[in-house]
């Protein structure tokens, strides 16, 4: 099967969107990127806060949290904002994902009693804004970590890996990777996967709504979704300029 | 390895907990179930309204939503009331999991243009109320698509397939199925599946909060968790105390 | 006048609907109980937490709290939950009621500097729903005291009395006792007296909104209930299994 | 016992604190009344909407509700606004309480499709603050249905009786009728009872926080308070300026 | 142009409405006014607390803070409380203004670790409430610093100067001061100026909604207030019943 | 006086920070715009609905609003969202101006019964986010009017003149133009000017929060807020793209 005729864009089943992300685009922040994926803007900034939530104070370790917002017109209608309407629970949905995302490959006992806070704010939507959140704001936050070690707050980069994520879905029986709105809107199914530059897996969802999914296309959207993630930490290994020395400490 | 030794409460890696489900508990709901499995208890409901949201007007299909909440001391020390705090993520989480799950088994077109709604609340937890929920809710459910077909509100049981579903988990490396409190705060992946009587996904979610896991446990949880749903599925089907006929189009 | 022909459940005038309190019944809280009275059934859960209120701090004196609140078909249809539209004046009136209950019969210095969290939630409404959270609470309140002085956290049970409601109302111009829902939506007066053991008012509420009343009625209605109070505590007593010395603690 | 040497204000045991009721003294609203009532002062408002809420819509019934809030600084020291805090539970229950006494008065079929909105606001408190804005509420409400009936909006006035309101309490053992906010402050039981000009009740509430209280304290609270609402009624009747057709309408 | 003629209430067009300022009318508030602007009335209090908000903490200086609301049938046509639907936008406004107003002419470091509470709430609304309340505001400050001074809590009055507020406006190309609400309900522009009682700035603000406005009509918007202002303070000096020394500290 | 050595950034007194804006930044919007302003930089939308307010309906005129947010990290330290801790005053107040200052240029009866919704979400903020806010937005306002036009929707572009803002202040006793956020933090006067590209005010606003302000200050603010306006509507129109029609509808 061809599938330059298929997909609507003259994409390839296997092909990701063009991605690019940019970093330290915010004059305050820590540590921050903007990630452009397709026509998916996210703009994530890693704030670092000298103290704790009250479940984890005294314990010597860190905490690393999420919160995501899509601006208004970043959708094809304008969706009314989070402040008029209350954090709905796809937002609380995503923001749970990232802070979980990050935590699994943050040191947290090497963070210190300290917090890190993920912003993703989404420009514009088009498909794969939780993807593009997660992969946006790893840089944001290695960014931040390498600022608390060059000042010498900590000793050690509290990273114990890279972390990217991908989508994949079923589209009228073709296993695709990395669908925009177009597609989510008619895939059968949906498939998220959070993973290390290890190979080994963060986050793992999948989900049929408009009906159950077999074995076969569970393991062809895992497939595809972790070579898609693969390509994205090679990008975020090429936008954060690494050193040898973290080359070294986080080899593909 | 013995894994009667390995459980804190003396079951096998691939045991479920007891699970019962009792149905119609409730007086007025037109479906009812309460599930005990193991020390957790959910009570579900399903309701019929006879109208369909906005969105949903005038285009002859149905709609099926679900609430999910626990009761303030159905947890280890008391935890404040949503109405007194707010939905948290979890909630939201988990409540949208049920509509999901439920959604993808029922026929909207057939059921025309009502709401079904399901609340679920937790009496008592133990680990497990997600897939308490979602299995006891479908009972609660069916019954009451059975009673708008018995009354002839609708000609056909607007139910494509049974769901129900698993959690499976690693706790020291080693693979169980369905944790409860005390493994599942002490795992390190956590796996949660829905799954249709004939063994196709609605919902796979894998996760791995205290670090990543590889592909090889991921499938050994999948399927660890798609054995419990068979034998879950097993339970609604008794208790449901199909017809011939219910039999006959939901083979196992 | 014949009144068995007289009530839809056959009771007579001056009857309970039939009342069983279930102890002990959730698996984490210092105390709890099942209330089922006719179809209205109100789970009870009394919490232990090791500090009292900020304007009560260093007083030496503990506290009592309730909240009250109904699944979301409790009711004969759906209502909404408080978490989405705000807990109401009614539920606000009727934990405030619990909570002035408990506190009358409690001794709140012998409590020390701790507070009970009183959580009554209604699985099933038929009328009635504010007596019995008041009765089964007790129930509840007294076992969670219990073990305070059993684990010999205090020195004696700080315990004044017993306490429990019923409701009389006037219907159809003749005064009956304990209202379900079918007689209390064509009730003219409603009455809710709370009472201890030793037949002493706490509270005594009484409302005509479908016009007013006059003395002989209250008269006739404060009879009814304080006949159908001395009854609810003797189940209460059966249900709490009382040893001598509490017994004579506490003589009707 | 000389009661003139008890009260810290000089008063007798049965004595009411000066009461008085000014009428029109809100340029917009269709009726409206401020009562000073020693120390406390509310002020009434009651707002005519040609409409009814959806639960009564084609009926051909109208509704009185009402709403109660306090002045931040209406009290001995500052309380937030119900704005910043919520509504609490006291407010809630009051301004239920002066809905209900309202309607037990009104003819609603008689008021037609629109609804009377009761604004009570407390510019002042010193105890007393329900039963000032039960009685005070009945001025502003039934000038606004005169002026009803004046247009001739309405063929009749669609009032059925006067309402008002006092509390009695006991102190020290000894009954007295209003308390002020010094005495209710040390008071045992607080007593509240809404009446008709017919001696009829409304609405009847004894509470006895500190301790239960006895069937002679309960008769003796409700002899006190119905003299003082009888009282009342006479100074509703002066303020209103009742005409011949009025005044035999509603005899004493 | 004879300006008798020309506003609908007789005034000229350099006339502000009757203005009465009433002190002492809350018999718990440190500082209070009532001040009567034409048909407009606006009830202050100024409460003093003794501590400052966090961000002020252990810096020795204090804060003046306001909050304004009006009650729901203080305007033609009833509107709904903020404790029902949140505090808008204007009240948001105007409440800021208020607060910056009192903190331009108050010596925040010889008021002292203490905050003053400003409370404006408007009974009745004719146009002009933010003018009447800080210039009623300023009145009930006064007073309760002058309160603090006479108990000596502080030393020396920490009041830099008077401070009131006057609008003017555009009617039909014609420049009025002090426009009611059936004036500004025409207005082109709304001009409202607060200033001291040395003729100098606290806040202009001039607005053009239904077009703009040239440099011409503001300059002559600003005389006008400014003169408006200057009566203002004089009725603000004459309340106060100022001393010797207070009239020697504040000259006009 | 040698401003180029007063300013820490080297700008002289009368000089704007450089201000570029970008069209057309978001896929979605009828209108859009980048407006960066030194290192101030706000997005800014404009949505057409095809609907009006309620207040509005049927009456043949349009409506413009506007809602303004500040990203978590636009500014120095983190400031939580507007979802979380609820809108704030000042945000109200600026959004309120930015709705009005589109208004006061807008023809609402050409515009017809529809909606302009304009978001102006800050990234980063380095003061004078209201004045880019305003700038900004009307350049998107401009481009979804003129799409509009061009899909034939309306006949005419309903458009009465170009609208920007800019700010002055008093720093040490110097007037400025534009002040940044460190110049912003240490002004004794804050002034922000709306103006048309007529030079006519839409709305003129002086704040002296350290201490009022004299006439001079107000003048000379006035006028070098002016001079910025004037530049900045230069910029609108260079950026906008006149066509010869356009510009001679809106001359200098």
């Amino acid at each position: 099967m061809d599938h330059s005729d298929f997909r609507h864009d003259g994409r390839k089943a296997d092909q990701l969107r063009p991605v690019s992300i940019h970093r330290q685009v915010n004059l305050y922040a820590e540590g921050s990127s903007l990630i452009e994926w397709g026509n998916t803007k996210v703009l994530c900034t890693a704030s670092v806060e000298e103290k704790v939530p009250p479940f984890l104070k005294g314990g010597g370790r860190g905490w690393v949290t999420a919160e995501y917002a899509m601006l208004p017109r970043s959708t094809l209608t304008r969706t009314p904002r989070d402040s008029v309407r209350g954090i709905g629970g796809r937002s609380h949905e995503i923001q749970r994902l990232i802070g979980r995302s990050m935590r699994s490959v943050i040191d947290l006992a090497g963070l210190g009693e300290r917090t890190i806070w993920v912003d993703c704010d989404v420009l514009q939507a088009d498909g794969g804004t939780r993807t593009a959140a997660v992969t946006g704001a790893f840089v944001a936050v290695f960014d931040a970590l390498r600022g608390l070690k060059e000042r010498e707050v900590i000793g050690q980069l509290p990273v114990r890996g890279f972390v990217a994520a991908a989508s994949a879905g079923r589209v009228d029986g073709t296993v695709l990777l990395d669908l925009d709105y177009f597609e989510d809107s008619r895939a059968e199914v949906d498939f998220n996967v959070v993973m290390t530059q290890k190979g080994e897996f963060v986050e793992v969802q999948g989900t049929g709504e408009s009906g159950p999914f077999d074995r076969q296309s569970l393991l062809e959207m895992l497939a595809l979704a972790e070579m898609g993630v693969r390509r994205l930490i090679e990008l975020q290994r090429d936008c954060l300029d690494l050193t040898e020395e973290e080359r070294d400490a986080f080899p593909l």
